[in-house]
């Protein structure tokens, strides 16, 4: 680490509703994970929310009195200087073109979804030239910082980092393992302390192949009660569509909950449609929530994170980040679910492309856990998942229209290629200010 | 070879409307293919069919004039003993069957077709049975002959006696590659001698990678042209959709006709079902083909393969079938696209998985060419389908119910698993008879 | 666990010196790991030690106290009903056999080992078959109990259990890479706890890839140290040989001892070659403490480990055991090198092979962490080694001469097919009695 | 091809005692193979033999009567302007420092030999980086060419373009496989032309894997004839030593003559030491023969290959040259053995390295027939002498003096450490001149 007195770090598009909880981590952590400096970074854009969260930030720290200093700025190269940890939350062209990225495919009759499917591409198409282009301030800045990112499509920025970088010190971080462990746990009735997941797959797609409980191989009995019809293994931002109980059975592993984009497009489509006219696409709804949490979050004498923020939807995430950097910083050598370089840990999928798999957390990063092989019936799709990532991630690197087309086309959830240029135009269009390298 | 005196060739489902051709295709080759007796097997179900088109062979052999002996058969035992080539092109549950695979899932809004989506997964439950029944067979009477299976779904059946059998000596026939070769020819306007395909990927999945002009790799003009307008690849039993240009461009190979199912799902949907409307679906419009056919083929002064055939849809498979045997038998090392073992030659499928690519064709069997592996962007989609091919394959061996649903659920065509149970229920209710293992 | 009341332990080759060290850690651990029976299994011809060292057994429990039933018997059967950890230590033909191992080859100017070159051969030819005996055993009489194998060669043994049988819960284990944890720390200069190695290889060619303390990559300090001279890395049973330090250097890994036999070949024989004459070979100096050692454990008041054992070179084995089993009985989560499947831990090793390699052991068992691959450098080597293993395998289980042969030749360490074709026929004929397969 | 009236081929080692070979080939195929321009190439320490060589070249062309200009030059960059062919056959440091690969290595006890062990090492580090070079100035003067290099170790340098230049237009050319085709042919007493086998493995460690006749699998039939007595596999510049008869039944496959390096390596040793004193090195020896040869090449009356080249021991050099270059140019589509990238058609050596098998050969360049795996018991050999091949490759072009010693030390030919830093500090010092990368 760079700072005997303790460490600095960098939370990339700091200005985020969502910083309040990683504050309270943070926080809570303090004895193990002795933060000196914390930077909040953002752009122009987001300044006036940066001060509003950031002035949050600061009464919460002091509240706590935690000798936490914490610094908010626009200049990210500054903030960058001899960092730790660099987590990135950021969502370039913010809320405005998460909607765009719904509203588009949905009018064409095609999933709408900020990390699958259509949204998923463009997401990552705007994303990806920003996050290299931070990759390249650390190598020069904090080469030996570890980079934390949660910016969506977390699987296809991880991937992108790998292949169109020499940046390797980066963890991607979802937390739909962690809400999954949770609901086993629910399932069973216990606490989640007690359950143990074996988690591979990609980010958003990633299995619980084998449940414990204490140890103890549980699967059969998650999988019979989850299919007996009582539990739920929703997210609270993906709309509760039950799963064919036979299904469940004959898949016998737990799927996330995005995997209903895939084998229940139909189901999926049909909500979406109408929830988009009854009360909106989900960047719509989230758009009010976050207005009010702000509204909430300039209150003067708030010094802790309000319990509103939890309808949000990012339950668990500052939770899994504050773990993930507590576990390098301390070596603990516990397990976690990150998204990682696979290095043959998952057998289909290329050793060097990122995986979402449970790893062991060192001081030298995470050392992901041979599981051999996903089972023969869910490989080929979580192989074509990765072909998109990783021809997306070419097409926002190289701003190849054609590249574009090729993912927009090979996504399971886009039924024709028609279609897929009919879309492709019209969102190019539509992200143009956020897609230089297209123009 | 067993017989000093000329082959042995054994064609299961001789009572097909195809076998003309076949018989055609001996006949021209006698030269450097001495077949000294040819033995035509169909079940009692077929027996009139058989004698037809036993008879119309038999004239078809006379007016030759080659020593050929034409013997029609119900005993499958008989014919097979010391076979040195054994075909097999028999439809359990004949066209009915068929039709059925067809009807069903379209009343869902799902692709009804014969070797994709339901379609495909139920012939190949009621097709693998049988076909591991003739290789226990042949291990027993002719273990050194030569299994040349066209029985669809080509792939998934290869696929299945590769993994659930002890025999080797199987190569899978199809014509789709032959009529992309001619497809590329007309598109140079040069006769297709002249042209090579490197094709790789599965049955029905296939994709001409590279294309030569006497031995000049010209994929960009082939690209170009076929994309420009007036060529289309398309095969006769695929209804001619329009490929987008901008993706083939994209792709820059040739795809098979067969992945419009899946790039162009939406647009060979509505097709279908306007088909399905208007003129029957696919196997509707068969059997009354086959009717015209079988009554020509009764007409006891016609001693040549009629040119109403043509129509059928399966032009080149007697060419195909005729070339690869007697490259075998003469040990010709040219290079033929067949479904053989991978061995490594596509990098990103199983080794001991059946693939269909480019094979040198010796006396001990195809030798597969390296290709390396698929481009990144198509990948996926192959993987899925080995995936479905093997599932699919396990279900039809083990009976297995949840099998035969996983299968049904990761199809790509089918988009929700509750959908896939009600398709699947329907189907294994109508196809009762013809699936004994699910009983 | 079969026993609610504790656990069933049965240790096969319960008659070795060994046992005593495995008492002592298991009256060590009795608050974790409550073992209620303990069942000492030997053969005929090793029931006077089994006696002696059965004796002393019970005087240790007696002496500590716990309330461990020790069962002495010959019936392997009857020990082996409901056991929930069967460990294996035995030695077919026992020290004599050890001794024609090394004394044969060396007659021919080959190195004569236990593990390696012609004498680790025919210990896996004369191992083998015993214990995929001892499996079929455990199929019928516990089948959820853990193999916890130390007998060697441990690697090939573990090897042809996975290959050669239906048992999948085995463990194979072996106190090289404790030994190497320990000669890190003490060039460090610090305690064990503090020192993390990351192991991987295959048995007796096991490589410490990188080098932690607290957590803190310090490869580079370590390999420094142990290049400066005074350091040693050597274990008892291996001729002190000190390695060229520019080898070290230029490997930037920890070798492990038997590392010698191939990089310091011609050393390592001379030594032998001297070592031979002046002392005798390693089996007949270990004869000699043997002896020595159950004089000591004739002694009836004896009723603790005598540290005259510790001479006897397997130290930490028994910790090691205890360790692993104390791990899987209370789902540690913590993290061993052992013998495990790869499951592509090791990228250039196959998935189904067995590799020497951290995992974290869990109730499940151990699960491997992946390293991606071995360096260029050092893969050729380790993958012949695997060769040899499975060549020699398969020679066990089928009785094959020429697989035999072909393991004798391709091992790196006979230099000539016809002095392996002499080695091979001399060592057959003397350990006739014990390689019933091969007469 | 660059020029439309006829091929321009580059020899770079144009003095070479080689080359009227290559001149008789390019004659006898001149109305298939128009060459036009043939430019021979050497530095300005062969210029005399360049002349001598050069001058034979012109009156062998005259006597033909074909119009095939011949050039000679110490101008490289000159000759390879518009190149088609370019063939390498050059020895930096010619004879003199081969017989220094030789002697050095044998001084200590160790194989010394051009293309194995230290020598190949050596041969290795002095040819890469001039290869280097040439591939450089090829993709600036003549980047359609095609690269045919015969320089060896012909594996390593075929694997170091791969791996250490952007060229992939270079096939890896050795008569090696033609020879034990020829062996084969003889054991049988047929035609060369009725032989065929299938050929993998690397560079002077290929094996016949499977042999026909008239395609026939006559595997047995061949194995049998060898180890029964009298037929030899051997090579001429190969000592002729027989196999074990009973190791090469185990194998069951055809070794090549070089495998008897590793398979025999005391008896190569015993003989090259005895060779070395009676009658000289190699080296030694063939600078006497090149000296004669020389002599005759001076005879202004000669105008055809004298017969006494052929003990030369390149025998069918120039006709593997010439075949290949033919097929190329033809789009042949035969079948012919050369080092050529993997691509997966040996499963156990990596996709991206250079193998020695069996390809078709197709104006498109060499495309390798997969064969799934070699046998697992020379798996090991093979992936080791790769892993040499690699870290030697890396020495070669980085001059790192560790990575030097590495590939040193791992060689199986060299029993040790402290050895191999011996001999590579006494070679290094030896080449000094030739190895600038180094100083």
């Amino acid at each position: 680490m760079n700072n005997q007195n303790g460490l600095k770090i960098v939370t990339i598009g700091g200005g985020s509703s969502y910083t309040p909880e990683l504050i309270e981590g943070f926080i809570k952590r303090y004895d193990s994970l002795p933060i000196r400096e914390l930077w909040l970074v953002d752009v122009p854009e987001g300044e006036e929310k940066l001060n509003i969260v950031g002035a949050l930030a600061k009464r919460m720290v002091k509240e706590a009195g935690v000798p936490m200093d914490v610094h908010l700025t626009l200049n990210r190269q500054e903030a960058l200087k001899d960092a730790d940890f660099v987590t990135t939350q950021f969502r370039v062209g913010l809320l405005d073109a998460r909607a765009k990225d719904e509203r588009i495919p949905l009018k064409h009759g095609v999933i709408g979804q900020e990390t699958n499917g259509p949204g998923g591409l463009f997401k990552g198409l705007r994303t990806i030239p920003v996050i290299l282009d931070i990759v390249k301030d650390m190598e020069r800045l904090c080469p030996d910082a570890w980079l934390i990112n949660f910016t969506n499509p977390a699987g296809m920025v991880t991937e992108a980092i790998y292949r169109h970088s020499n940046w390797k010190k980066v963890v991607g971080l979802c937390n739909v393992p962690v809400g999954m462990r949770m609901g086993v746990a629910k399932a069973l009735d216990v606490s989640p302390e007690r359950v143990h997941v074996d988690f591979a797959g990609l980010n958003h797609m990633v299995f619980g192949m084998d449940m414990y409980l204490d140890g103890q191989n549980v699967t059969d009995t998650v999988i019979e009660k989850i299919t007996s019809g009582d539990s739920s293994m929703t997210m609270r931002n993906i709309v509760d569509l039950g799963w064919e109980p036979e299904f469940i059975k004959a898949l016998n592993m737990l799927p996330c909950p995005y995997h209903r984009y895939y084998y229940k497009t139909d189901e999926m489509l049909a909500q979406e449609m109408k929830d988009s006219e009854e009360k909106g696409t989900r960047a719509e709804v989230v758009q009010q929530l976050e207005n009010e949490l702000f509204e909430l979050y300039k209150d003067e004498n708030l010094n802790e994170k309000p319990e509103q923020l939890e309808k949000r939807g990012g339950a668990y995430y500052s939770d899994a980040a504050c773990s993930l950097i507590d576990s390098i910083y301390n070596d603990r050598g516990d397990i976690q679910p990150v998204n990682t370089l696979n290095q043959g840990a998952i057998g289909s999928l290329p050793d060097d492309s990122a995986v979402e798999i449970n790893c062991i957390i060192t001081k030298s990063g995470p050392k992901p856990i041979a599981i051999g092989d996903l089972p023969v019936a869910v490989r080929g799709l979580v192989q074509q998942i990765k072909s998109f990532e990783r021809v997306s991630a070419e097409a926002a690197v190289t701003g190849d229209y054609h590249k574009a087309l090729l993912a927009m086309t090979i996504n399971p959830l886009v039924p024709s290629d028609t279609l897929a240029k009919t879309i492709l135009d019209e969102m190019l269009e539509a992200h143009k200010k956020d897609l230089p390298q297209f123009n």
